[in-house]
């Protein structure tokens, strides 16, 4: 499989080049970043710490994504909008491990899905996703009584809160329990704040040093915790994930996809 | 419900006592020790810590028995057998959650179980109940290559390691991946170890202070871990269990019950 | 030594008088509650679970603390600030845990410490004050290249975020820095935050279930955290504490003291 | 500084490699491995993921050390006995990260050490090293009644437990409390173990995955429990601590030094 990975130079970007590089039956087949990268026009391979690969990265998508069977892309919202649209038009398979998009975005990658195949995750890790299935089953088996709460712990570089997989495991316990998330979210706690509300699902968040990315989910009733963890101690587990859905999506109708259709969960 | 508590006078025969006076639509019918204990002729309320409840502690259990819809027993093997037979006789049911049975002794419990209603459990938690069924889950969809070990911490007066629940927990481990625990197990590492050896079950034990109960189960992989964590803090979480195990067995057939079928899990 | 415990009825109120019961060497001499309260008239044993102990729960402190060596006082800040002029009068030892006291009435507790041996902390617990002191050197070992962050979990009816003894650890953290902690306090964390601001210390709450009191001070740098943690599972922990602190400030001079004063840290 | 990397194509090896290169005013003048190994002839650099250094790997460590200001030397114990002597007659600088270490072996490491300047730990990061001062100090100040238990967790790999750095903590915590550890260390808890013995000093060890190396310190006392926690997320803070060491022993006298003498702690 052609792969083309868009936002080469940055850091999810490098690790990606090296999983195309170390995946059986896959070719780095472009490497794409921004007008007036320092990037532009060195090799690929070298940008990841690996020996050459004859690819040079360019400013230009359109030539690589039409010789490509898929397209690689941990950037922007922006950019993953305008990328989805040129992976369409190409007819080959996007996947997306960009964080913060909008209700808007989504809508503008769902409408690419009808001639592309995407794979969107806020996290490609199989461990993530298997946890936010039991989460979905505990939520939906413990009652209001056991309080839900998500913590998270990233790297002091980390400019969002709470992180895309804070976010994505309480839609599973929200979607366990029924309810929406929007409505029961709590991120915030400074103050008199008051007894906890029934129902609420709390977000607390950490951000210090290098941690690539650790996440638990806690029921805590009286008398007793459950607490689901998923602890990342390497980023080339993410890009590992996504050269597995496009794989996997090679094969698939136009649609758009998740991780739990990639893993078969 | 008329239940009889045994082992009354012990921590958890206390708790018990405690769970039965104060759960709707349950009464404390009788309290049994063993002959020459200290607690013989006093009144079990008092010994709970609670108002007299006009039952004194005996050393006879047939009496007790005959007059009651069950029997709550978090005693020793050897008693819990002998309970098991007159329960049977008295065709009242029989919540165990005696730890430390050996195969014979589960041999004579399910005998018994063809007269009886016999709920056993090594943790009548909701929430490690849960846990097992998580972890058979994870186990069965994770591969070998991502390593299971059960950590569990007690307080120091625990006699045996690893706990009762740590084994119920590897148990589901071994049924997820289609093992037997026997042949997986790994409860000791001291000295010159070797590397970890592939597809075993590893158990490490923690004890000190008061700590009423706490177990995890980590799958460790690649870059990754995912830890399913059971946390308890208040005893009375098992003796309220036990009595939720004995008001679902009253209107069962006769038959060797688990907490999943309790909890509908 | 005579005690009299004020807010007797209240959670930690009957912890203070089992804890004053339970020590060889003290007496409770008086319970006091607030004007209007159902306890008023029982008796402070029987409140607290125990045997009677012939003290009845009045609404009149004068007469209380005339007789008195000391008073126990974890109510509110207000009725603390009463208290603690009160206390001054009547010569005698006050122990505060009240939390959420503003500048305004430390100063007042202040004044009152010309005449009375007053023993603050938001954490009675041996443990809680050890951690401080670890913090406070920690801190000053390590630079500024080690993000600070502080994580707090307690049961769903806490009021307030984050916790008294959160704060005290963040004071030690910036004790240690030298720096002022009102500067450097970052509580919130939502949407887009950018990066971590080198030098803040952070503080991430959790809320739920029956959860006494959890704390952890973490220090993350470039591959490594050095984590300080305290897990408190028995409230009569910080009861114990409060009694220690009386009889530790009896034979003390006037003053303001801590937990540091009284556990000689 | 000019530096020797004995043991150049191990894991550690190739990670000190990378540290020597990239640490300002060091050098890397030899790399040795042992007689037989493929890496024989290569260039360190290469072997590290780096550019050429143009210092090829050999197996003959004598005029290495004759031309060079230090050696690192995280091998074996045999081995790193042998590179001890050829040091001291060079009269350079040895750093030892080797782990497992006999008595005997740490007799002759002694003896070499009237000649040579000898930095030893089982553990060369700054966090381990701090965490065990904390360590000695909690253990001085807490009683016997706060039971001491120590856990670690490493990959699948480890050969050994529990890990040198498990030890190094276990004997700061005897040294706090005036004892031997030899005498307290428990390190096998299966099956009827009896209740904990007051004063024992507990080891649990967990294997699995990746994990670099994570290290609790755990103080369990009644209703409170205090834990020292270290995780450590890269390898490369190990080798970072062995230059750093070497650094600081080159204007040292003769002698046997360990981490807390390099960190000033």
């Amino acid at each position: 499989m052609r792969l083309v990975v868009v936002g080469a130079s940055g850091r999810m970007g490098r690790m990606l080049i090296q999983a195309v590089a170390g995946t059986e039956g896959c070719t780095l087949s472009g490497a794409i970043e921004r007008e007036g990268s320092p990037a532009l026009g060195q090799d690929a391979g070298l940008l990841a710490g690996l020996s050459p690969l004859g690819v040079p990265v360019t400013d230009d998508p359109l030539p690589a994504f039409a010789e490509a069977d898929g397209v690689l892309d941990f950037t922007a919202p922006a950019a993953t909008v305008f990328y989805a649209e040129l992976a369409a038009q190409a007819r080959i398979v996007h996947v997306v491990g960009t964080t913060g998009l909008s209700p808007d975005d989504f809508s503008k990658l769902k409408a690419a899905a009808f001639h592309a195949r995407i794979v969107q995750s806020g996290n490609m890790s199989l461990g993530v996703n298997l946890l936010a299935g039991l989460v979905r089953k505990v939520a939906a088996t413990l009652g209001d009584e056991y309080d839900i709460e998500i913590l998270e712990m990233h790297h002091r570089h980390k400019v969002d809160a709470p992180s895309g997989t804070a976010l994505l495991l309480g839609e599973a316990a929200a979607q366990g329990r029924g309810v929406a998330l929007a409505e029961r979210k709590v991120a915030v706690r400074d103050g008199h704040t008051g007894p906890r509300e029934p129902g609420t699902i709390g977000f607390a968040t950490l951000r210090g040093g290098s941690v690539v990315g650790e996440h638990s989910v806690i029921f805590a009733g009286a008398g007793e915790r459950i607490e689901l963890t998923h602890l990342a101690s390497d980023r080339g587990l993410f890009a590992a994930g996504a050269v597995k859905a496009a794989l996997w999506a090679q094969s698939r109708e136009p649609g758009f996809y998740g991780m739990d259709d990639v893993l078969g969960l």
